[in-house]
């Protein structure tokens, strides 16, 4: 496999981990704002200014690659920079990728021929950072009961990457797992999985029957009609993005354990979520590789 | 549920499982054409002619639903009957079902104002009919083999809805699965899913290790070079749709042990396949009723 | 099923729960020395007073029952109270049942007439035991780590009860499973569970390929040659009773991050473990029974 | 590993498999009877005359070793010969290893110094032919229904070493697997292993709800009554060894579909089965080594 030199600019233990990934793979690796986690850093030369950026063919940011005013995350470090400063230290030709990239981020890069690339849009990146979540969200429900996953019945709202996936470790671990969808299909599938279907709209018969219940679905599924039926000692973990699909106010007034999940594969196992990053950010540079070749 | 009647018109067992299937759930059934199935048959009428079907909600037709002269499929009977016939039966707004339905049916029931639907083209119908084949495949596996499929090197190409299937049943029993598909992302859900990905341009350097080896892929991946490069013992199992992926006249050439299993769900287990498209057959009528009050 | 009278004589939280089910089972329960757990308590009557135990059919002690000094463990509550005393409280003919109940008891309660079970030496609490322990392992091992347990190369030292549903909970993780055992029938057991065998004798060769290392065997095994060829940053787990099988001192001196793990059942999953004390129960109730009968 | 040389004498496929695999390693191997398998035997020498024998390290003998006239079963071959021939070829301080020995050869072998071990009473035999077992009644259950395993309700009688392997590849499979057993300790595995617990005395309350029932215990389990319980359409498998477990007559006279499956491991996968003769004849020579080291 072709090595290449990294710059890694800011973010947290992930960042770490992926410098350290790619610097045991024998890739050239420098890292900035990522003090905190020096031990980590393994091979890692460590940058204290952004202008050793000139020279990489690749640097990358953490997820999300910025804050709203433009600043670099590092919350591993007490350095403040701009990314824009870091785009102007790249040379012509090089590459700058991260995740939940801006729009300015790319008008910016393109004025200096620098190729932008958001990892967070990349299907195979989804997939394991899914894997990587799911198992995260058996260990937080493991950690708030009182009773073991095993025989537990459970429900998981939605059977997109992340319900499937969290679906299939829950049935692993012997809980009776129930999934909610809407289409016939996503039915078959739950079926064919050897789970229990069941269609949301018939979910008000058997909320009460579950002692976990994590939702998938990014929009208002568990209202407070729901929740006032939900069993008073069940767990509930909001794994959507943000507005989530919760009514966290009711669930409140209802004294229901609930928790948002967001981030949760960055604490959870942040190494093997930088090692997603790394696997991800390389397959970026190959498919440029080929594309440059066809 | 609303109750339906049904005019079930040929097939082969899986018809008059259907037939039995929609009867046990107190719909109306007639049943024409499946004679060689009348233990099956229990709570169903069997019509001895097509004009039977006037009066009934909906007729289903087999899987495929006629030969190319338009005769349908009758296998279990010595009746042989156009499907033009059957759709002169059916009165105006009624409903006619089947699979591969081809083109000129759909111009002549409109004519008649009878609607026309191909459950094989139902997406719930096609994850559980995979799993199905699946299933069957595992077991013709199992039968062609001198060793047991726990502990053995299993290689499966493709990772769609069969493919996903075969591999967790596969993995389910012990055996060491590797996958081979083209996308990143595909490679990213079978790592996910616990299995081994490979490239397909990556098979020349492993082909030789697997003991069984599935195709899903209908178009030639089994070609002559890697057929050559395989164990002269593998078992080989073409489920690809035809023309299939398998080179079979090098196969012969070379020894290999292989199989094309087309319509394997029908023959390994056609109860299973019968309530399949019940149950997709009932989906059908349900989202009718739902337009039509909508 | 019938029910009986009980008196919960101190205990944690798992005590609180036995308590609970066994209410919610209809039998009559109080409970004594579980004011800190008074919220789990309902439709329990909460007895102030040794003294209420006459005329319950049994009295429950906790795991284990008492102190080194014969007094009831009671770690909810500020009372301190002798074992003596409660078996003086007891009528002829009720039952006294408890963990590692030492000889004396057996003793002093054979002279009232008041017959003696241990419930942890019963074979059923030992297996479901053995599985809560081995999930809390599972999620105390999620905890220590930075990457998920999925794909995570993990050998468990034995294959006694808790070594087999551990690996099968690692397996069913897709963990990369290696169990260590002695016998070949063992061997051949670990094989035919889909896991990947090896001899303790062999484990230096492949020691250093392990990031997580759960021992269940309670006697020396994980000596300080073994540890110093054990990854650095590796986590072991050891669920071993006392004395363990870890050399603790070799390992901090190596800088590993090693875990003892008593109690975990009772920590981990309290409602669990105190559903299996109280089917426990009430099998030796109903084997009293039986034996009575016969 | 040491290296031996073999004799094979007599026996089906596993045997035929047998002296490849132990060729294969690399040992020397004569093998005799077995014309009918010539193309398995890949660098074995094809013997003519049990003279042969001596000079050989250890002969072996099929499963069962010999009919009740002594004569050593060799089915693949026309040839008859005297199990005591075989025993007067060997040389003083060789091994015969066999399975189901009878008392006679044992004594006739002492005379001349010749140590005898059955294979068949190790075991690590036992359960690797017992995983072999279950697979394969797995497969025969798949090639009698006219349904998917997936999702039928499954009895196994029994918790010993068939029934264990039997229902976790049913439970996998995604049947809904329930276990009968009579100890309270076997219960408790049978939950911890996530399938449902049924006591023998409460069977009669739910054999009706099964679409195929494995019996694995040798005594009258499936009696007339329960028999007439049961649905008409499931289909009875008995793996017990012989006077199996199953009221045969009382089977046919209500026309239930039952299979006697004795020497199930042979014929469908005698390759594995020979290996697992290979690894146990290995295990035996292995330990000898070691018990005249000591």
């Amino acid at each position: 496999m072709k090595k290449y030199s990294f710059y890694i600019a800011g973010g947290d233990l992930r960042s770490a981990y992926l410098a350290a990934a790619l610097a045991e793979g024998k890739n050239k690796v420098a890292a900035f704002g990522l003090s905190g986690a020096d031990e980590i850093l393994k091979g890692v030369f460590k940058s204290e200014s952004l202008s050793d950026a000139a020279g990489f063919d690749a640097a990358v940011l953490p997820l999300p690659c910025c804050d709203g005013e433009g600043y670099i995350k590092t919350p591993l470090s007490d350095k403040k920079v701009k990314l824009e400063e870091l785009i102007n230290s790249l040379e012509h030709g090089s590459v700058l990728m991260g995740g939940f990239v801006p729009d300015w981020v790319y008008k910016l890069a393109e004025k200096r021929q620098i190729a932008v690339y958001d990892y967070y849009e990349r299907e195979e990146f989804a997939v394991r950072n899914a894997a990587l979540t799911a198992e995260a969200a058996v260990a937080l429900a493991m950690e708030l009961l009182t009773e073991t996953i095993s025989d537990m019945p459970v429900l998981v709202l939605g059977h997109g990457r992340i319900g499937r996936l969290l679906a299939s470790i829950l049935k692993a671990l012997d809980a009776k797992v129930t999934v909610a969808a809407r289409r016939f299909s996503d039915l078959a599938w739950i079926r064919s999985e050897g789970l229990v279907p069941i269609e949301f709209m018939r979910l008000k018969e058997h909320i009460s029957e579950f002692g976990v219940i994590f939702n998938t679905v990014p929009a208002m599924v568990l209202d407070g009609e729901l929740l006032s039926m939900t069993d008073k000692k069940a767990v509930i973990i909001d794994l959507a993005s943000e507005p989530c699909g919760t009514d966290f106010a009711a669930a409140e007034r209802l004294g229901l354990k609930v928790r948002k999940a967001p981030g949760l594969p960055g604490k959870f196992a942040p190494k093997t979520a930088g090692e997603i990053i790394k696997d991800t950010v390389l397959n970026i540079l190959s498919e440029r590789e080929e594309d440059s070749c066809g």
